[in-house]
């Protein structure tokens, strides 16, 4: 898609006015973001002609980057004149998503042309934002480089590398500039970061500087950094997060908004948010292992992220909605102005299309959430079947993780030797009955025991608080750590006339067409007379009828279909 | 409030460009419905102050009416050389509320002078738009025109201001031009009138030209026209009013949607709307006496309409919503684009001030719903205590109805005279034990006898059919024609939580600090903890509330508070 839409050739730096395919402003991310996703990819499945699609591109990143280091596509061949003077325009956010496939790039192939490329780069970015000071803005419109620098910098161990990020870390705030037509909060700028309490504005972005505030703290220790980073986690957590772990829920500067503001037709979600979102509560794991941060990487993979992509793995969403009454789409029909309404269906290529190289390169880097390693405990975070090493006393120590999770609850551990381990109990987890610290139980493997924990994936009815207006007095459906939902196409139109009847057992069904089971519930519907009007007094005749829940990231596979997460009780 | 705006001094024609308060090109409009208005006072209660206000404005239309007739402010000192070629400025809107005045004016007064001047008006239109066909456009913009001249063809007996109007009507359809920025539709051009069948656009247009419309079949028979606003009219009952009357549910378009997309929150249900669909069904029910007309006319009279003014007379809604949680106005915090969302508290005037003076002469012209005559019959159609003669055999006959609805459901009827009476059983009424045809219970009053009829108004919760998804599931309670809804002041925050429990006797106070009794009922709320996460496993323990609801009208009156119509059931 990229190919077709001008996106690779854009590198060649050929285009000239007037004709088609005019590079965006943020075409060098989207394939820098693939570029990353394929040297993850590469690791465990070498593939010749996507690795030589890649030298090709990283050559001409090489060739025509400017002798002072500099390398932007929009600004070389578009607009020239204008480098550095537009803090909307994305550009130090596609230096940092170029840093970061450099980065990649090295780690998977050793190759060190592309990473000695945007180093050179960073330098000259270090020279005109730090040194000379002479930019028309002085931090980043859209996060992202700020994360990218203090990757590159535990890569190349260079200090000027971490004191550039924490150059824009430091400087982001009020006193700056902003960027056209929306307030600072929507780039994060309203106050300076560590006076920060709450997530506010563009989600992605905000998911970015959150992830790179993390970092910081991991490098520094930096108190007032943490306690805001913290506060703005228990923030989303408590108040501005969907059930799925999706977040922005506005169209509208693609932003968080206030506390409890989580409508589910109109939700915007982006994809791209809940993976920043992942990036962050999973850099926090590392600041302190509490398992509200790896339930929410938890929360957002099965559900707000997985969503994002079909079934056939080749279509997206950029917002994932819980809720899609398919004739709402047209509603404004005597309008030409409306409201943005989510898509339902997933899409091939996007205009804007930061979503699908996003989640290229995140699938094949779920690797990296899945442990966590202080040098003396190693933590399972995640429950998915994998090996990983790490260090003790100069020695290579193997865990190997064996789980069909979330098909099953089932986990199985085995160490190479002793190990300390620390091991998530998910807080949807009922019973377990030994010692558990801010989520995790602590315990040493014996070399070459098993440890099996059976975790309880009954289906159970999730409730939200009375503040949360959308849903209050309704429940959804969840098994583990899966949301489900129910479609149309199942349960027939109008899903808000649906009740499930609480009382009764949710059946777990023997079908793995969405390769977790689909659940059976007992449900009521009005009883309806054609010709009744729209309104009637009483209360309806109500009949019984079997709800078909399937897991929420699924859903819209099949074909336009109303979709619900949260439903009425009888 | 004109005054002050300026609206009054611009019928002078004195402002020069450059100077502050530059006529608007609806300002015609605004102060001919308070003309309007007036009129209909003046027939009560005289006020010699604002009749020399209205004189004085008369004589100004009179003055500067140009010689071709043509009188317009906006297109005489603004933009004198638009005349007639701009659809989208409401020119011959303007026109036809100066007609209604001139009519109403006339019929109170006597004073012919503002009603012939208005007739040079229509005669220079006609010119224009029906012999010469030279303007810019062939029809209104903005309708309202259609049902002015046919009010003014009603008064005069001239065939030619009902030509005008039929052609009018006969034109709009699709081949012509429509305005900017809208679809056909929005001015319900989509297709010629005889072929509608649904209610499209603009609401407030709309309710117009349906008025229009059904004024047509009455004086024509058109059996096409009739079949047409006999489909629209279903359109609306059975699929996009809101339970208080209110229509348009979208701001984008201020318009009709699609079927049963009645959102509470963002409802744009604009006073003008109610009170045109007021003007609309109680013109369908001369064409047929049927009580889903005036059980219609009702339900906006004492919700949708009736709320748009304050219990203090001097505040106004543009829109009515069915819910407010006032933390949401603020919601796109983050960026300088929000959807439009109602105002939570009245206001004193708006910039389009098109409600207040529909208000101010739609209040005083309440008296035109109340009874129906087809010369043989006297139709009761709304139960407020007023007398009302018709001529039977050559002789005056008084009918007199004396009632305190809907404080009270007593209604007592007496006539001069032996007198055929249509009364109308309200929908609401449980058990009525004699006959009815189309909801009226027909009979003979005998001359000096009573009739008592005693209407039901015990408290009943009222449910909507599975379609209509904001509200499916879900309850609202009504008392009679009243619709009832809670408000935070009186029941906490977070009304979402409130279930009602559907099988308590809900109870009728004496309290009457709303003109008609509040109630109680019996409800239960979550019982909060502080530390709950935002999702929570299970169901919430509920704890018992006593629910006090008020009428819906009454709302917004003890200042900023949520509000809800539609209430979760336990």
């Amino acid at each position: 898609r990229f190919k077709e839409t001008g996106r690779i050739d854009a590198f060649r730096m050929k285009w000239r006015k007037g004709e088609e395919n005019q590079p965006h402003f943020y075409w060098d991310s989207d394939v820098a973001k693939w570029i990353e996703g394929v040297a993850y990819m590469q690791r465990e499945a070498p593939d010749a002609e996507l690795e030589a699609l890649c030298e090709d591109i990283i050559s001409e990143v090489i060739k025509n980057q400017g002798e002072d280091g500099y390398f932007n596509i929009y600004f070389t061949v578009v607009e020239p004149e204008k480098r550095f003077t537009d803090r909307n325009l994305h550009e130090l956010y596609c230096a940092g998503h170029l840093i970061e496939a450099a980065v990649a790039w090295y780690e998977t192939t050793g190759r060190r042309a592309f990473l000695d490329a945007m180093c050179r780069y960073v330098d000259y970015i270090d020279l005109r934002f730090r040194q000379r000071r002479d930019t028309a803005f002085r931090t980043s419109g859209h996060e992202e480089i700020e994360l990218a620098l203090i990757r590159l910098y535990r890569l190349t161990g260079e200090k000027k590398h971490f004191e550039l990020a924490e150059f824009f870390l430091n400087e982001r705030g009020p006193n700056e500039k902003g960027i056209a037509d929306a307030p600072l909060s929507n780039i994060q700028a309203h106050l300076p970061l560590r006076e920060q309490r709450t997530a506010e504005g563009h989600a992605v972005r905000a998911g970015y500087i959150y992830s790179a505030m993390a970092d910081y703290v991991l490098e520094t220790g930096d108190e007032k950094m943490r306690e805001a980073c913290e506060a703005i986690f228990d923030n989303i957590l408590r108040r501005r997060m969907y059930i799925t772990g999706g977040v922005g829920s506005s169209p509208f500067g693609e932003a968080f908004t206030v506390d409890y503001d989580l409508p589910n037709i109109h939700a915007y979600s982006e994809s791209c948010a809940a993976i920043a979102l992942a990036f962050f509560a999973n850099r926090m794991l590392s600041v302190s292992p509490d398992s509200k941060y790896s339930d929410t990487v938890e929360r957002i993979l099965y559900n707000g992220f997985l969503s994002s992509v079909s079934l056939s793995g080749d279509r997206f969403f950029y917002e994932n909605p819980l809720e899609i009454i398919p004739r709402l789409i047209d509603k404004d029909v005597s309008s030409n102005q409306r409201l943005r309404m989510p898509r339902i269906e997933r899409q091939k290529v996007f205009r804007t299309s930061c979503c699908p190289p996003n989640i290229v390169r995140f699938t094949p880097s779920i690797g990296n959430l899945i442990y966590g390693d202080d040098g003396e405990t190693l933590f399972v975070h995640q429950f998915i079947s994998s090996e990983t090493e790490v260090e003790r006393d100069g020695r290579r120590v193997t865990l190997r993780q064996t789980t069909d999770f979330p098909r099953d609850g089932r986990v199985t551990l085995s160490a190479t030797e002793d190990l300390k381990l620390a091991l998530r109990i998910p807080y949807w987890h009922k019973g377990f009955e030994g010692e558990t610290h801010l989520g995790y139980t602590y315990f040493t493997l014996k070399a070459g025991e098993e440890y099996t924990v059976n975790f309880d994936l009954t289906p159970r009815l999730v409730s939200t608080r009375p503040e949360s207006f959308y849903n209050a007095a309704r429940a959804a459906v969840m098994r583990g750590p899966a949301v489900y939902c129910t479609e149309a196409v199942d349960n027939g139109e109008n899903l808000r006339d649906l009740r499930i009847d609480p009382t009764k057992t949710i059946e777990v069904t023997s079908d793995l067409t969405f390769g977790i089971p689909t659940l059976k519930a007992v449900g009521y519907r009005q009883a309806v007379r054609d010709d009744e009007l729209l309104y009637f007094d009483g209360l309806p005749t109500l009949e019984e009828k079997t709800v078909t829940l399937i897991p929420y990231y699924a859903f819209a596979n099949r074909g336009i279909s109303e979709m619900q997460v949260w439903h009425n009780l009888k």
